[in-house]
């Protein structure tokens, strides 16, 4: 991994995202790189104890939150779950069901925790603490990115109006969206997505303290929402290049799990024309190449041993 | 399976192809159902040895023949990787490459046909060939419904022109055409795809033969392609609730690979809203479920393991 | 008209209104037909005086204002003019241009209202005068329907929100909206919409008071973009069988121009797929047949002397 | 006019149409610009006798022999009337009714030439012939334009085969592309042209010879379409800047129409990003402007007459 994080270190085509004036503020020759066992330790390089907000890293949590907490027939209901050509924060919802196409988008993701109970007083705490205990310690929020993105999210918020007007959205859009811009302002670092990321590979199960926060059913559909909706556009790409479910956010930050082996993550501030992490795409690359991560990597020694 | 197999039997919606009048004359109430292990065992329910046209499951052959004898790079520069909600017969290629979007639709499936060297005197028996190197043995063409296909094909005609005027495919369409309609009508079995996928799900080795007939990374692409891309529109709902790579074809035949593990095949001409076999969806449903094959499932040991 | 009045009244298809729920309370055999001279005298038939809600007749007023006080650089440096072929509460802006396609579809007259100057409490009373200044008296607004669209009108407000996400819309969208809401519950009868057309066909002069309310040029590009887009999905219809720059309103009124002849209008509340007043279109198109009122309707008289 | 004409003259921006090798030999400093009279006198500026392929202003032509021929109820059943925002030669059919947007279009104007009855032997001298009769004598195919037209038209061919596929195009798409061809390589001059738009303007009767061409409502038909579709992409800004009913070609031709007043045709071969002849929208751009012709203008005279 050392290799890796050396080799990836020197690119630094891409820009910042500048569409909240405090994510463009941030240093970006910043790299961490960690990736975290079933057993809970993690491998670190680089920045990987700097904290940054989580952003659309966020958003498989929620929907994992949705679905243990209203359970699958209400949150489909509301979300399908097929993949999206589309950039991140396009308005389009399905033309057949009127649904957000997958909770990985913003519509979809805004629907996801609109579902989740209560008002932004209730939900906001239940969603943060969900969050911590994959982290496996209390996580903060960035106030001044969640006013920045309250104050500039026009976007969202017109996502949102549309949202309740065919009734996705049931609540009131400007409370469901406090709670939204919170969760992309909960502060993490490198190390606490790889560990994150470790739960998730892990069934769901916290790999230090134990913690169940998935059960089998959700974890296999977040992990398959993520595997071909995680990475906005380029998801077609990245599942067939890189071939592990995985979610990109726009601080920079790549989370990627390979199921009952490792949790891994990425950050790195520069931005490609999908709004992913540079540094971070090629890295999780070349991981999968050389460890042979990809999901659908049949492995030598099974062909192996049918053709001796 | 033979439980499977009974409760999927009873399955009656939905309605045969109809867009060629040769399809349409099929018995609606065959079913046949099976499974085939890496050491070339298969177990058969129902009308497993009846022959029908492979229709669109050639298409992940098409596209691996193209791959190995042309490489990634020509290939990539005529079809993408990304997954399409559209319908298998949509015209639209991507607004940005100009391409057709994956190789699973027909616009890319033809430009894949057209990449195999040679015009259709040479590229057909080749791979009528390759088809029949994955089934381990000669398979042959049903001449009525190739012509049946040639004769009223128009929309496919109107796609392969296409592609044609923005130079995705560089010989003459009617030539492409020609092979193509052939490699749709070329005859299998349900035995026959279930050993097909096997060699998927072996590495690209024939499980009898011993034949070598995929590279790793070509068959690592196939897979990905066909996990997202496989199943038309239900793509997503497929990934989600199956989670294995496959291909459906209009003649109600689905094929699945569980990599490293299984090969499997499903036939039965009632379509769904997709155009996917009603009762080879419901069937490998149940499978998934029931024998825990879903790509993304975590298998309860690994986490049990780790929370003892 | 008296014959087209009696020919159009037994028609009892279509639905009145319902998305807000004050529209939906109107009685829904009411009809009124007028038309108006250049000179101010006005034949009617049937309910021309019952007062309604102007809707979005009131599009092309307050386009016409918005180009009168701000010019033509910057409103189209905000709206195009390219006929849309969508519903009128359609979210796309134009690829290209980033603008809404025409300012008689929601998101361009928003833009339009968005473009008289000053807050609510300033821009509101500007336009209401400007459109009593059309009817030739002093019109109010319906208090229950404005609060009713106010208070549902999610999906105006998505699209104000979405078109200050661009910087289409410049100031609060929430200010914006409350201004367009009450110009859509302004209220006027069939008399008075046949007046507001009269002075349209008058060059810009209200028949009777002589005030002249819109310059040639503004005049010349109003008329346009109702000849085109007045009529939403149906435009072209309307265009190629009545040949009228014309606006409809979901209240059921439709007010149609032949410029240097004629104002009419017409209102009764049921309205078609297209949310266009049935009897208004059949009336229009029966109006257009007879009279020959057609805009490109090339006067038999000319070709006659031709031949002669 | 000829201070118009010497305005436009300098215009040097634009390229020629090169999608086929015979268009782009063309000299495209070459520019005509002739105007007719209802009593058939051409006042002719530049290059108004040399012939060029006539291209799409074909088109109203072919739309007007169908209608004449199979009636509205058959011709409307193949093709929509509604405004299309779309480049000249896409793909997409409405998605409500499956058929081309207008006749204006390259799928419209295909429909309508296979609407014409008999194949290829038969078709294209009775579309040759009509043609020439609003010309007023006999027009010739430029055979290599139409050959290189029939081998490159790839995207054309595509258009045919889709239409025959949802069975708008009834006969044999090459049959109908072969006629399809000849028709868009009509030779003609600016001055042919300005006359076949004064016999459009002349209610139909050729000014010289006095033959009766169009029926009335064939006419106003053809105008409307003309005025909404007839100049691609710019047809919104084209109607609000220049209001007339219009046609233009690849070759650099425009064609217009002020009904009951007068004809006029301007070519150059250098064209916009819509394939609009750049000096020919810039010539008649002005003339709109200095001679009033906007058939949205209201005369000075009647509202002076009503104010005095």
């Amino acid at each position: 991994m050392q290799h890796v994080f050396d080799r990836c270190r020197p690119l630094i085509d891409g820009a910042v995202a500048n569409y909240i004036p405090e994510l463009a503020l941030v240093d970006p020759e910043q790299f961490g790189l960690a990736a975290t066992t079933l057993t809970g330790e993690t491998a670190g390089f680089g920045d990987v104890d700097t904290p940054f907000t989580i952003q659309s890293v966020s958003k498989p949590f929620a929907y994992a939150l949705a679905l243990e907490l209203r359970g699958f027939d209400v949150v489909d209901a509301h979300i399908d779950v097929e993949p999206s050509g589309e950039a991140f924060n396009q308005f389009s919802l399905d033309p057949a069901t009127g649904h957000p196409r997958n909770a990985m988008i913003n519509a979809g993701a805004i629907a996801a925790t609109s579902l989740i109970p209560g008002d932004a007083d209730r939900a906001t705490p239940a969603l943060l603490d969900y969050l911590s205990r994959f982290v496996g310690h209390t996580i903060a929020v960035d106030e001044k990115v969640y006013r920045s993105e309250s104050e500039t999210g026009h976007r969202n918020r017109a996502i949102a109006h549309l949202l309740r007007s065919v009734d996705v959205l049931e609540g009131s859009p400007d409370d469901v969206l406090d709670t939204y811009f919170r969760q992309c302002s909960a502060l993490v670092s490198t190390r606490d997505l790889s560990m994150m990321a470790a739960t998730l590979a892990n069934g769901g199960v916290q790999p230090v303290t134990g913690d169940v926060l998935i059960s089998p059913l959700v974890l296999r559909r977040v992990l398959s929402v993520m595997a071909t909706c995680g990475l906005y556009d380029g998801a077609g790409d990245w599942l067939t290049n890189v071939g592990l479910p995985a979610k990109s956010g726009v601080s920079g930050a790549i989370m990627a799990v390979l199921p009952g082996r490792v949790g891994a993550a990425a950050w790195s501030p520069r931005l490609n024309e999908h709004g992913n992490s540079m540094r971070g795409v090629a890295a999780f690359r070349m991981l999968s190449d050389e460890f042979g991560l990809h999901v659908f990597e049949v492995h030598h020694s099974i062909a192996d041993a049918r053709t001796r």
